[in-house]
């Protein structure tokens, strides 16, 4: 297990869900409980609960909550409506709110609810097996890099895509988990990710793991794959189109420029439900525009430890502030899934495998 | 004139020199007596003045103040090699020192400290017609952008090479000065430049100045970049080998690949000060590694508008912090100095041209 064990990033907790509020991480540790279909939505939007696999299970729970008092099919409607709305870019989002209409609108609106919390509680399953998957996937790619097993491997990443982007294990980080619990060494370079710095939560979860890490700002990683200080880089996804374009946090196309330049290998993971089969290349992916404020304020702590907020910047300051940015397929050695590393073009022999396990019933 | 005319970065007052504490800005405007070597030393290591050309001239004043009680051949030497021991990265300072010795060490010690003040002063207002020459050149490279006079012309730039980096005028921003003045509209892409956040100091001469800018995280350049929001990067340069390799604030080079992916002309402006002919390529520039707490506190105000600092992560963080990259001469498509713009492996001749001026006496 990866996750500090009294820490989960969702639980079900009578007739409602759990949340860690990442939005305080790391600076404090506090929990949400959601009891409606508003605070689930509020708690995405708000990236309270954010991370591509996490997203997508809470807006699962989302429409399990929404459907307590009225499961009629005007209800279904507007709680999948509403949940779809939270975040542009992440289509697990969408993915989840698309199997949760096609598990429930079928049913009569009496036996709705009960599926609901069934079909929520089985997204949230099999995205911890997923990510479990996906660990040993990628240690096996660790394992075949120059160097593995004689000195630490130098791995970067971007964002949080560990276990708290998550259910559990994490995708970008699984891998590197998976490499310590097998008593391979890895250090890793923690990019800080500006402007909401989710880089310090990977910092948190690898120092919580005992993994050896450095923090970054996000410019220097350039030159650190430039000067041969890296390995390799794994990130997560928040869609993946169908040829492989992967739009993830802002700052990863940048980190996948330099490690072409620098021919070291960049890895995206996700499970497969990161996939938008509908979406033919990365022009098709939405990219969210969030405030200019998250640019000008930052949160962390005073010298006193207490928690604060830090104004960088007066607020009439003009910003833009996309949120993501679309890394081309050309750049991306391999795709890490549940069910194996593929180059990206090779992204729909997986579905195509994937459809013809579910018809055998594997 | 495109500073503030009542601040200047810096300035002769009697026997001192007053300065900027650009550690402070823009939240705070507060000025540095600066009466001693010690405390010359001090402004350029802490950054209270920063901008590779404004370290030379501030090194050169150095030298002045070193030299007023004792202008003795050991004192000279010691000067020299102290204010040389601040930054490693910035050439200007080298060249500024050695200007100094030249001008100096042959004098007899009574006639060395006037001298000192008076080659300093030279210097200074030498930096100031370079960065006038910069701008004008710059423009001629604007007006031959596409675009250029029917739209405003969009201009990424990153940290500040800015008045606020020069004694005046500023280097990258130069041109944009001189384009704005001119009357061809201009907006620009301000990189906030973690992690000591020089962009803001050019988002704040910008505004200042009356030119439409927006303040954008480090990561969002490249999505800029790729989705044609940007007709050409303009960066300054704290060390340019002979072969072009640039030495620049951490965060240039991921910008340079990203124009060079957009096929978009990515420009460096810096006087030829800051060309080290010693130097044949990038390969031999020491990258100055600078203390880790610089990423995880940041300088800002409070709510109240208060001057403030916040802590992102505790100190026991292991952090990396580079403070400049390399990028090749291959990904710039002009440099931009005072004799103008040439391709990177033209500079060589403008080096031989300002031979030939200096030998006839131009």
């Amino acid at each position: 297990v990866t996750q500090i064990p009294a820490l989960r990033t969702l639980h079900v907790d009578g007739e409602s869900v759990v949340i860690l509020d990442q939005t305080l991480l790391p600076h404090s540790v506090e929990r949400r409980r959601l009891e409606s279909l508003a605070q689930a939505a509020h708690a995405i939007r708000s990236m309270q609960v954010r991370g591509a696999p996490l997203i997508g299970a809470t807006a699962a729970y989302g429409v399990a909550l929404a459907l307590r008092a009225d499961a009629s099919d005007a209800r279904l409607a507007t709680a999948l409506d509403e949940l779809a709305a939270t975040r542009p870019t992440a289509v697990n989002l969408h993915w989840a709110l698309g199997r949760m209409r096609a598990r429930l609108a079928p049913l009569p609106p009496a036996q709705r609810a009960a599926a609901a919390w069934r079909e929520a509680g089985a997204i949230a399953a099999e995205d911890a097996e997923s990510n479990r998957r996906i660990g040993e996937h990628g240690l096996d790619l660790l394992r075949a890099l120059p160097g593995a097993g004689q000195r630490p491997l130098r791995l970067m990443t971007h964002c949080n895509a560990g276990w708290l982007a998550t259910v559990a294990h994490g995708t970008a980080l699984a891998p590197i988990y998976a490499a310590h619990a097998a008593g391979l060494a890895v250090e890793v370079w923690v990019s800080e990710t500006r402007p909401r710095n989710q880089g310090l939560l990977s910092a948190w979860e690898l120092r919580e793991a005992g993994i050896a890490h450095r923090l970054i700002a996000d410019n220097a990683a350039g030159h650190l794959l430039a000067c041969g200080a890296v390995d390799a880089v794994i990130v997560g996804a928040d869609r993946i189109a169908a040829n492989g374009d992967t739009a993830n946090k802002i700052g990863t196309y940048l980190k996948a420029l330099a490690a072409r330049e620098a021919t070291i290998p960049f890895w995206v993971a996700a499970p497969l439900s990161t996939v938008d089969w509908s979406c033919a290349d990365g022009a098709g992916i939405p990219i969210e525009e969030r405030a200019g404020d998250e640019v000008l304020r930052l949160h962390g702590t005073d010298e006193g430890g207490r928690p604060a907020l830090l104004r960088i910047a007066d607020a009439a300051t003009p910003v833009a502030n996309p949120a993501f940015d679309v890394t081309p397929a050309a750049l991306i050695a391999a795709i890490l899934t549940e069910r194996g590393a593929v180059r990206p073009d090779r992204l729909e022999g997986l579905r195509r495998a994937a459809a013809g396990d579910a018809r055998e019933g594997l």
